[in-house]
């Protein structure tokens, strides 16, 4: 893994550009400013070709899915394919939400995602296996969730981020199992939405090798989690979102060297 | 008043469907999760009846009230009555806002709200009672507040919380007084959506008593805000809302046994 | 410089109305009630003359800039300068974003804004200067900042504050400059829409004297994020949010008797 593209990031404070929903928006913004890349939010879909001309990548958040969020997705989303900008999506719901079961395969048909962010269930959902889900959060069915993340990958031509205790990043082939994280990360509501925009930090500054970007955008989240829910004892889900984005700021090459625990299947 | 509920519904992580403002999703959704239900947020009225069968229960704010959101939060008003799940409504500024004093009575006839949550002013509005409103605060007025808050229950057939320096939760007959709370609560702006909300997950899991759910959902409230205020000395208000969701997921049965001040006063 | 204005917007605690972006609008909200003003927050241009009637300032940020919020801003502006009431913008990105350096223009011709918020790329943008532009930061270009500031104002009527390692506040002839402030104001990423909304909240309670409005808001700003910023060794970006709404409520006179650093430019 690529430690040194974190410092890379901060060097290069690529822009991000963000279709986000509006329950973790500010936590996101907050989070790739923490981190060192800077956040740019749209609503308005007759701005979107001039912001992707400042842009560095883009991420699609399908938390919030009116109509018009999703007419401004696909523009957004075909304009970053034609500008070759690295395009992160996060299906939130897909595997719950009958609505969106529909609409995100047909959406995912007019533009290249270049990373999927999500959780097992909403993984499965894309790529069409069964997996139990209850409300937003991944559900507790059974499977193989290695097999199941290096199917949808191959399906939708793209690097696959499959969020939980153990998150796994796979190109179809090769495959990263991430050890760092802590159980907060789940209780905090913006965890996922984060880890989604910092991917798309990482691919700005890694757009030849995603699937590096992934491993290390999804390293960095785990492990920052994981150094935040230490930083007091019996802390709760409150002061660990304050902590995470200090955590965010502050970690180092130098931790990840220390710290980082994963492994890498190769193929 | 039955503690045991508090462990119910940590057990239940029941899926609360929110329909909330734009100010304090964030808040909410948190506030939600460290309490140990499941939130989903809403903003698309064409997947609402989708998201009905995943929940247990539906809170509707209407601190954010576009023409959009109103027919949205009329459908999902109406579709919740009909699978037979419990309502929470917040009708933010009725008291101050004349053209919210226009609309949401006629709302209220559209379908059927369980529990009203407001401040003085705002239950006093919904009522037809004169009450001195400013900005969306509860106002200094004078009158009866007791008397207000059941008369406004029996109006609209419900259980209402009346939030203040003590809150007031009654039936319409019955009336308990919850004296736990602290003044930074009001500072916060998010408290009495987040209160909202967590009436609406009590109510899921005790839907056949809500005036149990609604006092133990202010109680559960007033106490994680009196105990996150006495986290740290000379604790501000940034501080206080990383601690109060903290002490709403650390909270326990135990605490409220030790703690609880509260009035019931038989009918 | 008039400190006793901190304490007179205590006292008054005044009603600010505002536009805001749904990034930051969460960060907004609590930090005119941290400082001691009531926060209102409209989506729904039906029911903007209705919140002006109960309003005493009026706060627009172009943060998210759809068709319907370019109209609901048009008119509230225009509302508020029937009714006298004084109006501060914020032209989010207006230095980066071509679309809105087309319309926002336009929209000023349609209404009289008082104060003018922004950073050294929004600034310039606005009075028409070249100004290197990132993002949405403010840039690194070259230039008298203090020129650019004066002449905006004089282009726009208005007073000027310019944000920056060194905030600059004019009224086109006058100049301060204050030099409180923490490098954290710039990573988290409400400070700027939080700044113009508490100068909305001094202009409240100073409307005959805007410059010195303007003064005192962004003193008590840069201060707090200082004093926010020493809170704890080893500050990071999410810690010190919540100390910066801690020190927005706790900031008193006597703190800035003691520790206000600036200068004022006689005419």
């Amino acid at each position: 893994m690529d430690f040194q593209l974190l410092d890379n990031l901060r060097q290069a404070n690529p822009v991000v550009l963000n279709i986000s929903n509006f329950v973790t928006v500010q936590d996101v913004a907050n989070g790739l400013s923490a981190l060192g890349a800077s956040p740019i939010m749209s609503e308005e879909i007759a701005e979107t070709e001039d912001m992707i001309q400042i842009s560095q990548a883009v991420q699609l958040n399908f938390g919030a899915f009116t109509k018009e969020q999703v007419a401004h997705i696909q523009k957004m989303g075909q304009l970053a394919n034609q500008y070759h900008l690295p395009v992160v999506i996060d299906p939130v719901a897909v595997s719950s939400v009958a609505y969106r079961h529909r609409i995100i395969p047909q959406l995912l048909q007019e533009f290249h995602a270049d990373i999927i962010r999500g959780n097992t269930g909403e993984i499965a959902a894309l790529g069409g296996f069964e997996w139990q889900a209850k409300g937003i959060d991944s559900g507790e069915g059974q499977g193989n969730r290695v097999a199941i993340a290096q199917k949808t990958a191959q399906k939708y031509h793209c690097v696959v981020i499959m969020s939980g205790a153990i998150d796994i990043i796979t190109d179809g082939k090769a495959v990263t199992k991430v050890h760092n994280g802590n159980s907060l990360l789940q209780v905090h509501v913006g965890s996922g939405d984060m880890l989604s925009s910092i991917s798309a930090a990482f691919a700005a500054i890694s757009s030849q090798n995603l699937y590096e970007a992934a491993q290390m955008a999804t390293l960095v989240m785990g492990l920052s989690g994981e150094l935040a829910a230490n930083a007091q004892p019996n802390i709760g889900p409150g002061t660990f979102t304050a902590c995470l984005l200090d955590k965010l700021a502050q970690i180092q090459v130098s931790d990840l060297t220390q710290s980082a625990k994963f492994e890498i299947e190769a193929v």
